[in-house]
């Protein structure tokens, strides 16, 4: 089968690697094109445009930034939907807002090609492992013919029904109480560490006990030991994304106040211009507030 | 090896049923003695008052509603303090503030005997399989000679140190993690709800992917079937507990505002006059607030 | 002169009203034309279009719900840009976000006519009376040249600058005050009240003394009373601003807790369905969420 | 008549001072002397204790600073009930707990002398000029007996009833009402500037139209000007009043979303180590998780 893939950030290009297995083609594109370089060598072929990239392909991936980046390289003059063959499916992998996902499904039905949200969690290095979780929500036929490609990305594939907006709404929820867990965590370890408790020992406890799962495991052990490097995600990208899901919280009625308090946080960092670190580095916000100072290294 | 226990509650009973094993003997004391029965039948005694259930004990565990129990079982004229042996240990299971703990701590110092702070975390039928999970602190071989009983009632038991606070500190922390989880469930899937994604199938994804947790599995389903009986712990209760833990706040000078917005959903469950059900059920004000109106069964 | 006035809500048809005085002409326009007839047997002429209201008019005022309202009667087919002259200028009072006032201004520029931002605040009653406040913004000849129409609606005429979005920045901020206000009220005659205090008494004392000002006089008797009858303006209709306050907060990088609340409150408000009643009315999320129950009338 | 004060801080020795009026004679106690030389100078004599403060007063005032204080000056072994002859009448001035009045109007009810609880709004030049707004409750006759005394000190009595912590919650709702102008107009000054609309133009405009009272006129220009001195009240003070209120909030069940933000500002500020400032300075929290950076002056 012939696949195309666009957007080769730290995500893409894990992806677009694991989808080169079981004899498949991959067209890949990207804005700067250094970025391909690895999986050229690795048997894909360079395509100039998103167009070129969804050309004769049976599916084509898409992981880009934001809804007007996912915009421009679906409807743009270049984008996919001028390459795309009839059938063919578009698995939509970024996080974006539900609305865009349903506009740009109604697209691809007017045109005769499918459209399926696929969102996926994990960070860079689960990526190259495969190891993704994907949510999926559109057609089923579609979303049974792209099964076997998600399966190459992830380790299990979750359905949330027909709408195309449905996936979104789920990851975008899942970032938010991946914030929350955060927060949560950052108050805890900090009213710890003033009582003469250290971080590290909360930690262990709690990520090995009662919270013993991924995401206290990894963030946990980020948040006890204040160090947010390598950057997974940016404050100001996961910034978008609270503020992609206070968006529907405000259209679906729901008072969120953890979600306001999230958001308050990163906008904060934001503004601090602690934009090179991890995004959980917003938990650095909590201590600072409780005026807990720390030695410059 | 002698054994006193005070406070038969869901929890008390269940401890006290697994420190039966293994040859020792127990003597048992609760307000209410009909709470006793079943250990006295199991091969406990009756104690007439905490004094007494401390008579010749090596160890006496307490497990009471709140600091102003305990302090009378231990303080009170017929209090445990009036019964133990020098060089015996009291190990102090409630969930209680950091200070009484500490004031405790000194009170048995004076007369020689000591003070262990266990608090333990895990629901009723956690208790009764002995899989409870016990943080401890306070002095170093008071922990080591009391740490043969905590074997039977827990499956994990962590030291925190010398401060006969701390212990409590990390309790009071681990119902704040929790309490956060509720609320960041209930926010989510209520969001959920209302863009038509069952609360159900949110629980079981993220349940059994990134937040696969005893706390987000148990708590996680009384939310998504907004079934909040049987009662493991009542709203008053733990609202009680996020008070000890905005207390500790207040004197460390912390400011955490998810405990304060779990405080105030408690606040209002209690006001509203919930008061019988679990105490997870605060995740109702989450969906009330949001104009949710489920059908009356 | 000759004046243009679209829309012709409570706001409107009062503001209007106070145009005609010092022998002005008048001509008015509305999407319903019933609203019209008071002011046309005073001596108004009625306009088919917001076109038609700015033919041959020296200044053309405008006042109507939200953004998209005033986009279409402003740029639509028959929008006022199409009748307008050049030199004339558009004054636009009613509460909208400071990009479109931002984006109409550059419209008019492009014409050779001119956008004077103009947004009031004062209750129906108030405009009635001729006695709101108007904050002006953008150039700073246009605005010396309205300053005699706005005398006629106004008590006082702030200058917030050349930016033609500041004045709506202010205005945005007035109501997230005032909002405050009514929260922070709501709160502490809750308080009373379960003290046994009379909201009343209260309401009394503050508003006469440390608070004394029109808001707190106004709208806390409407707390204090708790009568949110008759309607000045929405929940919904305050909401959208506050959301709009909110979409500046983010694009400026301000974290605005206080607004986060009243946001929730107003959400909560609308999606209880409580849509009949004045926006101060949000007070009552205060007194339910502490358990208050009255007797239904 | 003669009268005792207790108390000679910035808000006592104005007080005291305006009480000298009339031909009263006036015994002052504080716990240093050297505050009391001016009052002496004055005409008023020196008490070595509360108790010889008391001595044949026909009323007492005390001001001090907290709950263990005023129960020290009132209960302690030279405390004023020590001195107090039958009849006469204990003016509580102070900022403290309604329980706290309550026990102490029991203790003098069981000596058969009286206590009124007058907690006052002002700062200490409003002291100075005898223009506080003063809040009584308590029993009828001795509120009409000490009436003629409240008149020197304040411009306007309320009186809320029988119950002694009446006045006291209302003292406690007033910095809460406070609190909560003082953080909304730091978060709208801070979106204003981070438009370009300056904090001074805002300042003006609210403060002598929708807003024109006390409050945010003095307020209000320390927050735009970000002058914080000189000092009226610490933020540890007041924040110690925000706990109390907060106390009471916890007791009555009512959620109050603002009071825990405002004690969360307060406490970041206490904790950070800006302790000599106004507590309205707490102001200066918003700017900075807005990443407003100040130049060093």
């Amino acid at each position: 089968m012939h696949i195309g893939f666009i957007g080769l950030g730290q995500m893409g290009i894990a992806m677009a690697h694991n989808l080169l297995k079981n004899d498949h083609s991959l067209a890949v594109h990207n804005r700067t094109r250094d970025k391909a370089e690895p999986l050229i060598r690795a048997g894909a072929t360079w395509a100039s445009s998103p167009a070129e990239a969804a050309y004769e392909a049976d599916v084509v991936f898409t992981m880009v930034s934001d809804d007007a980046a996912l915009r421009d390289v679906t409807m743009g003059e270049l984008g996919l939907l001028n390459g795309l063959s009839e059938e063919a499916v578009h698995v939509s992998c970024s996080t974006i807002s539900p609305d865009t996902a349903r506009q740009l499904a109604q697209e691809h039905q007017h045109r005769n090609s499918r459209y399926v949200a696929s969102p996926v969690f994990g960070k860079p290095e689960v990526a190259q492992a495969g190891k993704l979780w994907v949510c999926v929500s559109g057609e089923t036929t579609a979303k049974e013919d792209v099964r076997p490609f998600l399966n190459l990305i992830g380790q299990g594939i979750f359905d949330f029904g027909d709408d195309p907006g449905a996936a979104n709404v789920v990851k975008l929820s899942g970032n938010f109480l991946l914030g929350c867990a955060i927060e949560a965590m950052a108050e805890a370890f900090t009213l710890g560490e003033k009582n003469n408790i250290s971080r590290t020992s909360l930690y262990e406890f709690f990520s090995t006990t009662l919270f013993a799962s991924p995401v206290y495991k990894n963030y946990g052990k980020l948040i006890a030991d204040e160090v947010y490097q390598p950057v997974g995600a940016t404050p100001a990208l996961i910034r978008k994304d609270m503020r992609l899901l206070l968006d529907e919280a405000q259209k679906a009625l729901v008072p969120m106040p953890f979600a306001d308090i999230v958001f308050q946080q990163l906008t904060a960092t934001v503004a601090k211009g602690k934009t090179d670190i991890d995004w959980a580095g917003f938990a650095g916000e909590v201590s600072e507030k409780a005026g807990v100072v720390r030695p410059k290294s």
